[in-house]
């Protein structure tokens, strides 16, 4: 036989020539047939689609077909033909059939019957050989490459913030600590508390909740930067929109004013979602079709609408006088609940919804002050299904009025008096924002459950695979 | 005036609309001038290149420019013209200027002055406003982009694998331990050793070495994966090439031997190098400049010539029979020292060489073990001046030659029970490598520290910033 290259499905069934000699390779889906044929379906994971091939049962014998079972990988030669069935265009009509590795029914645990999601996230390490799964994890690469994308052609440089960080950007608490000390023999000082000169960082160090506050040191010197690595909450929360660990991406520019930041939030989201219809639409479809009926019709709605712009007072107040029963209370300086933010979005304005200028005291030290002294330059982007989906701020760019707020707040800036001499030195007005990838890719494949997003999900209690 | 829009000075240079009225907005790296005129140098991020603005000392008054000094950040509007001087093409003659931040000469770090690189790393979070600095950074993103697209356009998908983790892929200790667990009150078991069940994720857990063994589970699914994120080692290592939190690009395929592999690494580096050379000029002829008179030769040599490939055992013989003096003995089975590698790159064949088929003792329990039983089908990359860029191999896909050899390892398999189980369910060839990233940034800037090609390196009794 002449020697040929593997061919991908994608590619295979993006140009077919029927009537070529192929080689593909990839993991038996299903395999059903009679004495004289059998079909079997291969995935290899470049596309939803699985290419049919077609076996001549007296040609291989009835025996080899033993191993062929759901599960086992295996690589096919053969000529490509036109489809008879309906569905996809082309198959195979297999000459050779080589078993790489075989998927002993008994054991394998994903068999053709569905499986829940829950179930699923168990065998995470298999997952991705589901459809579900392979359309998820496709969208969230080609997300990855636009968000890259995106800021690339813009001029925006990527900007690595450190990961082990000996600052605390929100002032949350709930990090996770990093050490190299040993729970058996730890260090102590003379008044007996914890030496950390003996750790490896020569003091206290943590997993960073956001690369905002070196994002910033960034900015002033770049001019326009966005960190897009893990970030890290040690909450105790157990629900299906939260993870210890996620992704976040977080532009921050120069000479930006929160006027600015919006427009670019916006088309931001806009974009990323535009990209995922071109460039993801039969994962997308399938996804439509199997859990959320709704998704192709929000992401379109969402592109084709201006987000509405308004004041966190002008919100409260719609809120206010909506008469509609929320779980939560409204009232002015009450921090927005989930519920609250989707009535505006859902119910209300029937469109994407930024909230600006909220009560300084629900929003971080770093936020642009306002003349009024009630309220910061923050914004929050909310989104149908998902709520907040982006959330940003003017920075306060003046350091008198930055060291106030932090006294206000009894804050202990030694750590991060780095932060504070930017305003020293050359300080400018400049604004950026967070989008929390996992929520960009909920609301992208529409899915309910944050866990089902990311390849290995970080919760209590689980850091399995 | 009329209302205009910043303008980037990159833009600004490269399409120059001489007569037309701009508004830029940047940093003062130096001011000069004498009783009738100022020359400002501006630079906002965008390129090495400063603007200069000519402002006029009668009109605006001679105080005025009290403030305006290195460090500060200003606002200026003006006529865009021909460059009177050699050098840059266009300045820009002041109408108006803004002081946005000052920058007080008695305290601001960043003089106009050359500084050392030592002193540099001190000021961390102002180095991005050098010259050099700069040019490191944005080459360091144009690299990311460059990895992202590479992968991208070959129809690799980026998989996320977990930064927390409770397995070891190289089973090399050097670990930092992420955890909840309070020093001063550890809850002990019953046998009196450490509780972990009351930990956050109710086992211990680590930061991650290498995100490859989860890797290979994305690519036993979706075909051909890379990741690209942090990657930690606790080694109390200071040296100029060792940092404790650094990014990796690790690629994995099903379906590659270690020559398909071999031909990846290849390919990549060398798309890397025409990428940064093409994207980069200006950033990369400074450093050469500045830096490393031979760099951009360095980089045009590598890209024109094949890289020679021969074994490990091969590679031993060359250097036994070389007649050079080494400080570290060589001998088959020996780990190969820098000395060894960069002997044979920059002394024997004056061309990157890959090593293959290397002793098992020296490698990982899951390279692929060859029928020699002596040795395995790993791979590493030699560059000049940086010695190994890459280290890959074709994984040992088969179950029971795996299980052996972790049991001749005295292995624990249980945490990675889940790796174990892909050779169980549709194995199949697979093969992939690690790119240090700051290796990489290191080769393509002529640097020779690693902490100068990072933002915020991460070394013993360091994680300031």
């Amino acid at each position: 036989m002449e020697s040929i290259r593997r061919t991908k499905i994608v590619d295979l069934f993006k140009d077919p020539q029927f009537g070529s000699v192929v080689d593909v390779k990839g993991w038996v889906r299903t395999i059903r047939g009679n004495k004289y044929v059998n079909f079997i379906h291969l995935n290899d994971g470049s596309t939803i689609h699985n290419l049919q091939i077609v076996a001549d049962v007296q040609k291989f014998g009835d025996d080899f077909f033993k191993p062929v079972t759901t599960g086992a990988c295996i690589h096919v030669t053969g000529t490509l033909v036109e489809s008879q069935g309906k569905g996809q265009s082309a198959e195979i009509q297999a000459d050779t059939i080589e078993v790489y590795g075989t998927a002993d029914p008994e054991t394998y645990p994903l068999q053709k019957k569905g499986h829940s999601l829950e179930f699923l996230r168990e065998i995470a390490y298999l997952r991705p050989r589901t459809n579900t799964f392979g359309a998820i994890f496709r969208i969230r690469h080609h997300m990855s490459y636009a968000i890259h994308k995106y800021f690339n052609d813009k001029g925006f440089f990527y900007f690595h913030t450190p990961i082990v960080t000996a600052s605390d950007a929100e002032g949350a608490g709930s990090m996770f600590q990093v050490t190299t000390l040993d729970f058996n023999n730890v260090p102590r000082a003379e008044g007996g508390q914890v030496d950390y000169t003996e750790d490896f960082f020569g003091r206290q160090t943590n997993l960073t909740v956001s690369g905002q506050l070196e994002g910033e040191l960034g900015a002033m010197a770049l001019g326009a930067i966005y960190t897009f690595g893990p970030t890290f909450r040690a909450e105790n929360s157990n629900t299906p929109r939260h993870l210890a660990e996620f992704w976040m991406i977080e532009p921050e520019v120069a000479f930006y004013d929160i006027h600015d930041n919006m427009d670019l939030a916006e088309d931001f989201l806009k974009y990323l979602i535009r990209y995922a219809l071109e460039h993801c639409k039969d994962d997308i479809a399938f996804l439509n079709e199997m859990f959320d009926k709704e998704l192709i019709e929000r992401l379109n709605f969402v592109i084709a609408n201006d987000f509405v712009r308004l004041t966190y007072t002008e919100g409260v107040q719609i809120l206010e006088k909506s008469g509609h029963k929320f779980e939560f209370p409204v009232y002015w300086g009450a921090d927005l609940q989930s519920e609250h933010e989707r009535y505006l979005v859902e119910k209300h304005f029937k469109r994407p919804v930024i909230l600006t200028d909220y009560p300084k005291e629900i929003k971080s030290f770093y936020m642009k002050q306002n003349e009024d002294g009630k309220t910061v330059r923050g914004m929050d982007v909310l989104f149908p299904k998902i709520g907040e989906i982006i959330g940003g701020s003017e920075r306060e760019a003046d350091y008198d009025k930055l060291v106030n707020r932090t006294k206000e707040l009894n804050m202990n800036t030694d750590p991060i008096w780095w932060y504070m001499e930017t305003r020293k030195f050359g300080t400018a007005p400049h604004a950026g924002f967070g989008l929390g990838f996992e929520r960009l890719i909920l609301f992208i494949t529409g899915m309910a459950n944050i866990r089902d997003v990311i390849p290995f999900p970080r919760t209590p209690n689980n850091a399995e695979f």
